[in-house]
């Protein structure tokens, strides 16, 4: 099978991370970095060996290019999958598609229609643990499903920057949880969400929650339990537990090392957890990337679709409309 | 010091525990049970050397009575404590007070003026892993507390005779997990809940929930969240998570042995969970009686009392009302 | 059936435990009490509500008495045997039976021919961990027993007094380890075993190891390892694992609560361990009075027996040899 | 930095596990690959782009070869090493250096005067979990070494022809856990060694054993224990336990995923353990050659040494002889 040539757009932190796993993968050829801050493109594009540009429409325009994977500001997503399904170019986008469901749905037909791929950046699908959950639930090993607990903690705060302009913690770091919520429960028909400033005034500031609690019911009677936290002193909190008629499942952090410690004062002692989303969802990314082009070559795309990015949003603006209003948000 | 002499009113099954721990403690002589079924209470009554009766009263009023446990059923419950009152003894009362709110209000003023100790059964507060992260979370170990998670899940439901007139999964089963919610957050300002019926026809028959999912607010913004289930294939299931600014501290559920087997299909698989609250608590029931006692000879009652079990329904309350409208329900 | 009336003797540290369980068990009557320091033994005579004596020979041949449990110093035991025997009366007794193998050895007929139950105090047979593991190897959970490791570590080593006439570690400590060995491989073929002097100057003075390590062969070619330390600073450290043919068994240590603490600097903190022998095997000791009195009743003990302390013996002699002079010891 | 341009010898299984990071090495260039079997070899420098040859002595001295790691049989790899001596070119041998002590003695003069680094390939000491618990030990975090013990277990013995070969357990599959004893204790002053024929008979027809247990003593009286079997119903069983005066530190089994499974027959189990060293070190795999290029690049090689092959060998032959003739054997 022919390779696959991959151009990179936005070379920030997330960005370098996809360029690792582009410059890896065999059956791709790393052709084009694109960022409108050139000089960072053009350190990465050193790295691997590709084109440069600070224009995005010329690397998805460009003859060296069959997919792009986008990891510029979420504002532009939407016009760079349109533009890639204008040029016939495969696409691979960073969540969330927008923070405006309306423009999301704007696009909608046009994705539908869409003859090349596109593919929603939802990482943690990949991740070994939780997709093992999910094979094992498919599998009927725990029967019914009945309960889903995600509980997802950051290790601190993104700055107020950011935070401001994030669209809030539904849309920025829930979301995430709304996928994995529907790669076990793809039908959700209810949304309760509550909200808490419980240890940071920027956040509050910027009228938004630092810890967030959501209940989702699935279309067979799951009850979906979702925990998060802007911060967690022992690192980057990231659990899922799977409750079944028959049985439990459940995924616990990873840990750098085996090794654990016993002295006068405490034993089993183990090390800190994998500090962020780098370390400890490295494999996700790389396997994401590699179905991403399987997907490619074989026509039948396995990732996460824009679909998947635009239901998503739609339950992170129900989550907020229900901490708002302290009503359940029925959906149809 | 004097020993106290109690009686028992309820011969049922768990009031064969309290009757366990009654003859065991030191500081207590074993008097006298009551049970309107009078045969359990003599089998009881001969295997401990203690007096019996079919009437409470008559045990309440004997002279030979300091204090008494209250094990009969839940619709006994207020009448007895009343009594118990009137007669100058000690109670100890199992949880629910009532399954009515207003039936526990009218007996709050004597409630509150009585010069005897009035305790409720709340027995998940003595447990030592439970009581162990509480006095660790008091002594600062990790800072604020921010989110509780209280995960509890019974082998098996009830048949449907119990369910009935159980007064609801809310008032019967959650409410030692409102209890413990309050052993950590005591001042509650806000509860949110959803129900499910996932798995039983004849709960749902009932028109009571298999499955719930509380969240409530604390009056320092805490998050708790309570997971319940009626059944749980793997045995009973009680954990605790207290996740506050500095740390986490967790428990677990208790195995019967430290036994790991390894095999060419599995590693490291342990022994079944203790399958009920008898074993699972059996030291939390003997030490909530030894606090009971000992609160009765220092005049210093630490065990949790009339208006602990008259809070837990307050907020059972307010659940059944959120889930049945949608609504979080806000508590003054 | 009626009760066994059992006396004790020795009111030490030990006596102590085996005091509780006897006054616990509902198929005894505790009627006597011998110490020569008969302070301590009107101490618990008192508590207890039996008779007291200085005199050991005086309890044995008390007509109150049907069994002794012997806790009085090691060399005492091979005559307080004799003399039970010759009065009809049962006997379990503390481990060893003596330092000296002819002295265990001269009374070894006697001791055949007794129409009275010997129990040996090897309390670890008992443990729940250990006995489960037992019972599933021979019930071929893990096929043909290949290796068996006993990691046994004490807290911190006894004072140089009691180290001085303690019979060194293989006698006084190691023997639990032997008895074990031979719990899963009774017959065993040869002993090799190396001693080092690792901490202890007043161990060294007293020409006694303070770590050893033992590797033995059953007569099925299975091989055997015991590590001993007379310190530990993580508290009392007694592991077991059974490796098979077709799986393995291991039986870690016990913690006194399932609390898990996670900080910036370390995750999964347990507890210290249970800190001594008293506290970790506390059901053992209640479990090994049970079988000795329902040996006792049955006519049937399944306790281990003086031949059984007679054969821990003959390992820890071979063991102290072999550590002298670097050459395995074959055992017949 | 320039990069180390790296030849391979020998194309079989542990071959293309270095090929794999050999080619991975950013500072390393790939350039040539021999093989006596030039076909697997052929395939090898497709995948990679190298040159390939049937003949080492042509690797060796080839202008485009800076380093070597040698793959090649045991019996070959005293000449390899010699001739790289010669070429002025590095080598990274595989363990053993050879069986025959002699043999590695003759060439001790030449190598310990080579001005180029010879490395030996013991990859456990690159793994994350004992490096880290080699490191946590220098630092003093359990004090005085003790007791080291390393449990070893390979998933199924290999077969007969390899056995008849191998020069024994001792020298082919405890080498490993000799050289992982001097990682932690560098002086050992004499061995003691068990050995049994437990489960294979074919092993027992070729005269070795299936099943060691090996005592040895450090120059500071540390007790280190290997314990070593054949096969492992289990999987690849690799643990090291280092217990000092403060503190214990251990490292157990890496497992695939952190997913737990709960059933109505067992609770937490955890997947099968990684297979076989391809897979449980291969990260050890990759830092070994990054070491080992880093000490070409500085000058200083931290990689075990030909001293320290030489120095395993001692010890297993040192064990050999213990295990036939049951006497401790000290060494000097």
């Amino acid at each position: 099978m022919s390779k696959v040539r991959v151009g990179l757009i936005g070379a920030g932190r997330i960005g370098q991370v996809h360029a690792a796993s582009i410059a890896e993968n065999r059956d791709v050829e790393f052709t084009y970095i694109a960022d409108v801050f050139v000089d960072g493109a053009q350190k990465l594009a050193d790295k691997y060996g590709t084109k440069v540009t600070a224009d995005p429409m010329e690397l998805i325009n460009a003859s060296e290019v069959d997919a792009v994977v986008v990891c510029s500001p979420t504002s532009t997503h939407v016009d760079l999958i349109s533009a890639s399904i204008d040029a016939g170019v495969h696409v691979m986008c960073e969540k969330p598609i927008d923070l405006d469901i309306a423009r999301v749905d704007a696009l909608l037909p046009k994705a539908r229609a869409a003859k090349t791929q596109i593919a929603l950046g939802f990482n943690r699908r990949f991740d070994p643990n939780f997709s093992a959950i999910k094979n094992r639930v498919n599998a009927g090993e725990i029967g019914n499903l009945e309960q889903l607990i995600i509980i997802s903690r950051d290790p601190a705060p993104a700055p107020k920057e950011y935070i401001a302009v994030s669209g809030g913690i539904f849309r920025d770091m829930t979301i995430h949880d709304f996928d994995m919520a529907r790669f076990f429960v793809p039908e959700i028909v209810e949304v309760t969400a509550r909200g808490a400033n419980s240890f940071s005034d920027y956040i509050a500031e910027c009228d938004d929650y630092d810890s967030v609690n959501v209940v989702m019911r699935g279309s067979n009677n799951e009850l979906i339990t979702i925990i998060n936290s802007r911060h967690a002193s022992f690192g980057y909190d990231q659990r899922i537990e799977a409750f079944g008629s028959l049985g439990m499942l459940t995924a616990s952090n990873q840990l750098p090392t085996t090794v654990r410690a016993f002295s006068a004062t405490q034993t089993e002692v183990a090390d800190p957890y994998q500090n962020f989303f780098l370390e400890r969802y490295s494999s996700a990314y790389r396997q994401e990337l590699a179905d991403f082009v399987a997907g490619i070559q074989s026509g039948k795309l396995t990732n996460p679709t824009y679909e998947d990015g635009r239901e998503a949003l739609i339950l992170a603006d129900a989550a907020l409309e229900s901490a708002k209003t302290g009503k359940t948000v029925s959906l149809k």
